[in-house]
């Protein structure tokens, strides 16, 4: 390839400048990014113009970062990215449950609890009974599988999102199955609400003509000795965003029925059962 | 494409939301950015890791960035984006004079000066007649071509990175040619000096074995009523970094001999004449 740069070989041009002693797998991350950047400056004949938006876009992204916020994952979460890279990664064979975002919001050190118990602390929003069983591929039940859970409030916030509004760990806990591999507890009835769009990203999405909306969900991590990691949301079916996540969440399989509960404590039942992929 | 999030079809699916009320061109720009995105994604298989390793990187890249510092255009810079964007935007027919990057040292509102005026105002460094003529495609001389001309001092620095250091406007001018097209001026013979290598693009510069220098540049913006304005450097032959530029500016056409220059006020001589293409 030429030492001096030239448009036809230009990408050859720059990985040339790669070291041989440098990481192989730099390397090959490197080089196919300059490749798929400058093969789409080619395509799209990117403008000086254009070239000074998008300059302008990545740095007021990354100024908004902070301890608080993320506006670059908030970024590869919209163009879909965190997904790819998440479903890359958590390939599974038929019937073991999918994947999805793990999101912003998990924290780590949840109580406890026995179940049953009530995870929802604010007294708001529509009761729900979550139940189903943790098992492996061919049926069985799961013992000792722990179930971290977390959900939005009725307002669509977060506990962490509004500190001293919201009661600590308000809609949050920690479940262990016993030798039924069964779990039950008792949240709300998950409401959509809008990711962050004050920023960049809102701009991004205002421009593409689409809304912030994420459909309404329950996260679990499904953990258990000698099975992988289940990072998941289940969605509540009917939601108006489900076929409009703005993070690109929701798989069809993820999707359960929420039926009104006439027998117990809780307003509604949320049935769903989570199949975990060996180590 | 289905609504729902699949590894095959994640980028359609991404696409898929963007709305037909909006922007064609941006619509056009951000459907090839996903493609080009997922499907480097997909090539490299990206893993969780490599990813939050990829956000740290851009979150501190967009951090850094001040009124003094533009890290995100160094990058681009660094991975030959800036130069590919020029070269798109530039193409012109083999006789005239290729463009190659702006760069961040320009300064609007240099003095205007006679031909044969001495832009060096530190002392500093071997001094250099710069001389040559400004013609058209069919070489005839330009008249009321306007040269804007900048370089580095003896010690690598631009006089705007060294405020209360270097004299105002050293190493600075503009000169209007007369009839006969000719240019000259008194500048010194300039030097290779390192790109800002203490920060993101720095390390990652490191990470791939590649050094942060440029080799020794001449910066012109010549520009003339009824042609194509020419943003251009003359680089210095025999400079230990020409093949190997930190941001790729380097082309072919745009080196020139300096030669020892026995007859005149200066040490050094370059010749080098600038060819507009008409606009």
């Amino acid at each position: 390839m030429p030492a001096h740069f030239t448009e036809q070989h230009s990408a050859e041009t720059v990985n040339g400048r790669i070291s041989p002693e440098s990481s192989p797998r730099l390397r090959q991350i490197m080089a196919a990014l300059v490749n798929h950047l400058h093969a789409l400056v080619k395509e799209v004949q990117l403008t000086p113009e254009e070239w000074e938006t998008a300059i302008g876009f990545l740095t007021r992204t990354g100024q908004l970062c902070s301890d608080r916020r993320q506006e670059f994952i908030l970024l590869s979460d919209t163009l879909g990215v965190s997904m790819l890279v998440d479903a890359i990664n958590h390939r599974r064979p038929g019937n073991a449950t999918e994947n999805t975002v793990f999101g912003p919001f998990h924290v780590a050190g949840a109580p406890e609890l026995p179940m049953g118990s009530r995870i929802s602390r604010d007294g708001k929003g529509e009761s729900c009974l979550f139940t189903g069983r943790v098992l492996d591929l061919d049926g069985r039940p799961i013992a000792g599988a722990v179930l971290d859970v977390w959900s939005d409030n009725a307002d669509g916030f977060y506990d962490v999102q509004q500190p001293g509004v919201q009661p600590d760990w308000n809609n949050r806990g920690r479940f262990t199955t016993g030798p039924d591999g069964h779990y039950s507890f008792i949240g709300i009835k998950p409401v959509s609400y809008p990711i962050p769009d004050d920023g960049p990203v809102g701009q991004m999405l205002a421009a593409l003509g689409r809304h912030p909306w994420r459909p309404a969900h329950m996260h679990f991590l499904v953990s258990a000795p000698g099975f992988d990691r289940l990072t998941t949301h289940v969605f509540v079916a009917g939601d108006t965003y489900l076929d409009s996540d703005a993070v690109f969440g929701v798989k069809t399989s993820l999707i359960a029925d929420f039926k009104r509960n006439a027998t117990a404590d809780a307003e509604w039942l949320c049935q769903f059962d989570f199949v975990l992929n060996p180590a």
